[in-house]
């Protein structure tokens, strides 16, 4: 089989997430993913911990598939020999803060004059346009200024981070639409374009449902546990040692969790009769079940009701959560050999495409492949590429 | 400009959330995207509240741009036209349970081989294959089992739900990426493939971090609230009128931090020297920043510690988060015009590249273009389409 990407070639400037997300995802697909990387301590994420031999699993995890070549952007000679690089390849990736790429002499003016089918791809905090576009970002900031954290957690008084990454990630994964959508683009108009992504946009845009409510009736959704504002039941319920999940929001899946839970006469209840009802009168319905679920223990449930056709979940810890068996059943963790970690395991691409493969390789040890691409770039041996990174010619 | 996807047809069964994110974001894009869609009711989300003008703001907000045909798909007649409208299709996406497809003859086996361009685009909760494949999965039975809930929330006892619809939505972007992946490679190899896309493989690819650490370390990390497990001070901290955050977790940003906050002495507290420290001391730390912030309201911190270079930043609801300036300056908010409804308010496509236009086009009435696609597939007239149409001839 082949691979959706094979022979584009990334050059990625990105580093720590976000941009480390969307070139994985491109190396996954089969492309060259190239990561430049500063002398010495290369990507910030290479000394998060833990650490499996002393490699960052960080680092290892965002990082598969990729090769590493070590410049200091400062030094010329290593400056044209980037530049020729970049003449080779396809798509650049770079998550620095808006100017910085200007200020290496990187633009994208400068680099699209030089190779008009290369796609530049930037993600930041608040985009390259707007007021807010120098100002820093983390993922924590963008959760709490977008309203994400507003609508996430228990109650109003306990706002909520996502407890991953989610602004980060999910650029990350917005950034490789924007490279696949300007590849396929390329192949009818012959030319690369800007791609400008960033973690503000990112979060409106998946908050959509919540902000198109306020944007359209004024009303303003806040933080409410795990119910549902428009569904009922579907919501965590208790169990006599822990929560679980049911989501039964529709008469008919109502009617199977009251006959299954022994208390038919809950779905003639004139107070839960509809969907609607159930919502309005949602605390009265929330402590009916609740005096049933909370006599018997998680497991109990979740294996009954799932049998009587109510679909039911745990809340698994991450720990249960990869013993599920769908994840054995998809493969979804996948077992990669680290040349210094050892083996490494992984999850494996969320992409699945019937004739395309996907290619699961490591994380490049810092600078393994700079005496590769200086081969290849300035056409010398490999006793002169050997002797340059030696000599730290280009650092 | 042009659109990246002009002249890309998609047939559309999906309903509800994940694959019509997935399809909205092609029609942005601007593909024609038709969605199929059953007589009455059409799909089930054109019932959720809340309405304008009698019409559903959670359909219109996830199916802009997208042209509606109704049919029965049990009608022989309506499954004739409906097949030679595939025959026409690059893109088929749906996000039924696996087998009802297939149970409609409408197997990628079947439309594959009459049209073999076609791309196949499931959508589906565990995916097409492994133990679970038929199991009902909803967005939050889906973050119970994998682990999302677990990690998010104030505190263990308190595992709370992402508070959007993180599995359904990520699934559509995710059904997006395969789609343009499936694209692209089609102008390599000249032929579609099938792309099989689970909620339950999202969720676990974006958990990348806390299942890699798991999977290596066996360590189970759970949700700690608004502050990070290995960077500190990057946490949510009290004002006097309500919380907001500060990510400053390397050593410059945590000295800035102090001497702004008037306490200099706290970067030579021998407990805080290092991230390695402050992250082990947080409790301590905590403490001794919230006794400062508590003293003054959160504006004055947002604004006086960001000009101190601090990064720092509000939990904004979604009304306040409508209004940072970076919205307008994004154009994020776009207007579009819907015949019932009036001109509706909408978050605008994420995806941003310099040379390709996103459009912007109403969400369909139900059954709007059936007479359309009806002349054109069967060649007939615009009388005899519009007789068929009120004959109920597909229906």
């Amino acid at each position: 089989m082949t691979t959706t990407l094979q022979g584009i070639r990334v050059i990625d400037f990105s580093r720590i997430l976000a941009g480390p997300f969307c070139t994985m995802m491109l190396a996954d697909l089969g492309a060259e993913v190239i990561k430049i990387e500063r002398p010495g301590k290369g990507d910030d994420s290479r000394a998060y911990g833990p650490f499996v031999n002393g490699e960052s699993l960080y680092f290892i995890s965002v990082n598969r598939g990729k090769k590493s070549v070590v410049l200091n952007l400062k030094n010329p000679k290593a400056m044209d020999f980037l530049l020729r690089l970049i003449d080779t390849a396809d798509v650049l990736v770079e998550n620095f803060k808006p100017g910085v790429m200007d200020h290496l002499g990187l633009s994208y003016e400068t680099l699209s004059k030089r190779n008009p089918r290369l796609i530049y791809c930037s993600c930041s905090g608040y985009g390259h346009t707007g007021p807010h576009a120098l100002k820093p970002a983390y993922d924590l900031i963008i959760q709490g200024i977008t309203g994400m954290m507003s609508i996430t957690g228990p109650d109003p008084e306990h706002p909520s981070k996502v407890g991953m990454s989610i602004a980060d990630v999910d650029t990350g994964v917005f950034a490789a639409i924007g490279c696949l959508a300007a590849l396929y683009q390329r192949e009818k108009i012959g030319r690369g374009q800007q791609v400008d992504i960033a973690m503000f946009d990112i979060l409106m845009a998946i908050l959509e449902n919540a902000a198109t409510r306020t944007l359209n009736t004024g009303e303003v959704p806040q933080a409410i546990g795990n119910h549902h504002h428009a569904a009922s039941p579907f919501a965590s319920f208790k169990a006599s040692d822990g929560i679980f999940n049911i989501a039964a929001g529709n008469d008919l899946l109502f009617e199977k969790l009251a006959t299954a839970l022994g208390i038919p006469e809950l779905a003639k209840d004139p107070r839960f009769l509809t969907n609607r009802l159930r919502v309005q009168n949602w605390p009265a319905l929330e402590d009916c079940i609740n005096a049933v679920t909370s006599q018997k223990p998680v497991d109990h449930w979740c294996r009954y009701l799932m049998d009587s056709g109510v679909p039911t979940g745990p809340i698994n810890n991450m720990s249960q959560a990869l013993e599920h068996p769908q994840v054995k059943g998809r493969n979804i963790v996948t077992t990669i050999h680290h040349p210094t970690a050892g083996d490494v395991r992984c999850i494996a691409s969320a992409v699945r495409l019937s004739d395309n493969e996907i290619q699961y390789r490591p994380s490049p040890i810092l600078g393994a492949d700079t005496e590769h691409y200086l081969q290849e770039i300035l056409a010398c041996s490999e006793k002169e590429a050997s002797r340059m990174v030696q000599d730290k010619d280009l650092e």
